[in-house]
C-alpha cells in the first residue's frame, strides 16, 4: 500500500510510545507517510476509538494504514488482526475497534497477525504497538500483501451498533461519541429529523434544530446536525456532557412538535 | 505554494479532528508537508490562538500555509478567508486570529473563501476544519493562485492590541498571552525596561529583570526577557499565573527604581 | 545525517513551542523529517525525559537525530551539548537527560554546543529549543559534523541510576518511571525474578508475575514483565501510582515465595 500511515492510540503524549510506534516503522521503511490521528483517546475506551475511527476513516485516501492501538486486552487471548476494507486497511488489536466502520463499508479480507516475522524479534507482553502493530503497517507500506501476515478470519469482533427506533410518537437514539469540547454525537441521522423537532436528553428539552453552536446564546443547549450528519446536542461556550450528565449510551428522543 | 502546511487548532488530542484535516489533505495533495504546530489551543480562544499564530509567523519558511481552526463562531456570519502575509498565507475563520500578525507583518491580500469548487462537496455546519480550511490549503499547496478561492476583502477582522503607554512615573502594559507553564508574557519589549527596574502586577512586586527562570529560588516570581522580546513573569518551577490570579489583560506596571 | 530528528519536549500542545521549532528545521531544512515523540513530559521532569529517551533510543533507526528539551535551567550556566551515541545523535541540554541512555549505550563523542554560527541570529534567554536545538539538529542532518558544533567535553552530566540490590532475603530495587497510565516500571530486570515471586511496594504485596494486565480482576494491582524487559506493576483498569501511593523512587522489593 502506497498510502499514509495513520496511528491513533490511547499512549497520550506524556510517554514515548507513540513515537516509539514512528521510529519502528521508519526503521523498516524509512520513506513511510506517518500521520498522527489522534493520541489521547480516553484510556481502554474501545467505544470511543472505533467511533473515532469511523469519523477519520472516509476522509483518508485511498490505501491509508490505520493502526488504531487502544487495547485493554493487551496479552490477553484476542487477536492481532489487519483487514482490509474498501480501498484501506486498519491494522488493530481485535477487540471490537472495528465496529463502527463495518457497520458502514465493505470488509473485503481479514487476517490475523500471526507470522512473527514481521515482529520485532522480541514480543513483549505489554506492547504491541511498538511489537506487532508498528512493524505489520511498515511491512504492508513496502508491499508485503496482508494473506502473509497470517490465516484469513471471517469475522473480526464487532459490539452492537445501536439502532435508532421508532415507537410511539417519537424516534429514540443515544448518544454514540462525546468529543473534547462535551458535545454529544448521536446516531440519529438528520433525514430522520422532523421539520420542528423537539429534542428530550436526560431531563433537558431542546426546541429545534439549528445550524450553528452560535445559535442560542452562550451557556445555552442546542441541537444542530453534526459533521456526520447526525443530530449533535451542544452548548454554546460550554461542555454539554457534564451540564446535561450525559455520555455515550445516554438516550436521546426526537418528537416532532 | 511549495513551503509546508502548519495546522494549529484547538481540536486536542482526544477526537480524529486534527487528523481528519490531515486526511483531507493528504486526499489533494499527497505530497504535502503537514506539520502540527499546536492542538491544544484553550478552547475557542481566539486571543490566544491569535498571539500563539503571532509568535510561530516568523520562524516558519516562506511559503508556509498557516491553517488555524479556533472557531467558536462556527456556522454563523462570519467569514472563511485566505490571507497572504508578507512570503506566508494563513488560512482561517475571519475572527480576530490575524490581529497579533497584522500588527506585525504586511498584508499583501487577502481573500473570503467563497468559491465551493474547493471545499468538500458537503460542507458541514460545524467542521470547517475539514470541509472548508483544510481541502483550501491543499489546494493552495498545489499552486491555486489566491484570487481563485473568492473575491478579495480589505479588511480582516481584528481585535485592539493593547499598547503600551508611560503615563506618569510607569511603563503601563499588560498580560498578552499565558503559556503552558503559567508564564506570563506581557506586551512590553526590552528596549523600554529600565536598567533597574521594579515590577508591579496585581499585588506582586517583582524586582529587577533576570537572565533565567533560574535566577530566583524554586517558588519565587521573577522577570525575564521572554522568547518575543517583551517582558515575561514567570515563577522558577512554579506557575505564575496562578500563583499571581494573573491572566490576559492584567495590568502590568514597571517603574525605574 | 540522514535520519529523521525526533522531538521530545515538555512543552505540551497548548502553545506553539514544539511547532516553532519545526518551523525552524525546515527553514534551514526544507527536507528535513521531523518526528513527533512526544512532548507533554512533566513539566521540567528531566528524570522521566531522561527514561522516555532511553525508552525510545534503540526503536529509531541509525542517524537519527533526538532533540530533548526538558530545561528548567535555561538560562542558567547548564551547557548545551550534542552527544553521538553508537549510531545516533542526541542534542539536548547538558541537564542529565543522558543518564539513562548512556548507562545502556555507548557514548562515541559529546560536544558542547557553543558555535553560535550554527543558532539562530538572536539568541534568547528562555527559548534554546527554537534558538540553539532545532537549529543545530537541522544543521546536523544537512550533513555537517559533530565537531563543527563546538569543543568536545569528556562526560556530559548525568544523575546516578538506580541499581538493583539483592540484600537478605528479596531483591531491592525501585520505581524509574510512571506513564500516562500510572503503570509503574521498575528497574529490576525479568532475568532476575524468581519463578514465584511476592512483590511489595508500598504497603502493598503483589503475588506472581502476570502475562496481561487483564491476569488479574479490574481495579486489582498486577506484577507484569514491561516492555523494557522489566518488572512493572500496575492496576487493571486503573492507575497503580495512585492506587499504591507510588512514584519514581519508591521502593520495591521481590521476595521469593
Amino acid at each position: 500500500m502506497k498510502g499514509p500511515i495513520a496511528l491513533m492510540t490511547d499512549f497520550g503524549l506524556r510517554d514515548p510510545f507513540a513515537g516509539i510506534m514512528k521510529g519502528v516503522i521508519l526503521g523498516i521503511n524509512p520513506s513511510a507517510q506517518i500521520v498522527d490521528v489522534c493520541h489521547d483517546i480516553r484510556e481502554g475506551d474501545i467505544k470511543s476509538a472505533a467511533f473515532a475511527l469511523f469519523m477519520a476513516f472516509a476522509y483518508f485516501p485511498a490505501e491509508t494504514m490505520f493502526v488504531i492501538v487502544v487495547d485493554p486486552g493487551i496479552g490477553t487471548e484476542r487477536k492481532a488482526i489487519a483487514a482490509e476494507i474498501e480501498d484501506k486497511i486498519v491494522v488493530c488489536p481485535d477487540n471490537g475497534i472495528l465496529s463502527w466502520v463495518l457497520h458502514h463499508h465493505e470488509l473485503r479480507k481479514a487476517v490475523e497477525l500471526s507470522n512473527g516475522r514481521f515482529f520485532l524479534p522480541k514480543v513483549s507482553g505489554t506492547f504491541h504497538g511498538r511489537d506487532v502493530f508498528a512493524p505489520v503497517a511498515a511491512n504492508l507500506s513496502l508491499g508485503v500483501g496482508l494473506q502473509e501476515f497470517g490465516k484469513e478470519i471471517n469475522e473480526p469482533t464487532t459490539f452492537a451498533i445501536p439502532e435508532v427506533a421508532e415507537q410511539g410518537p417519537g424516534i429514540q437514539g443515544e448518544v454514540v461519541y462525546v468529543d473534547r469540547f462535551g458535545n454529544l454525537i448521536t446516531n440519529i441521522p438528520s433525514e430522520r429529523l422532523p421539520d420542528k423537532a423537539r429534542i428530550h436528553i436526560g431531563s433537558v428539552e431542546v426546541m429545534g434544530v439549528g445550524k450553528a453552536y452560535g445559535d442560542v446564546p452562550q451557556g445555552h443547549a442546542v441541537a444542530v446536525v453534526g459533521s456526520m450528519g447526525c443530530l449533535e446536542i451542544a452548548v454554546n461556550g460550554g461542555d454539554a456532557s457534564q451540564m446535561l450528565g450525559a455520555s455515550i449510551g445516554t438516550h436521546v428522543v426526537v418528537y416532532e412538535e
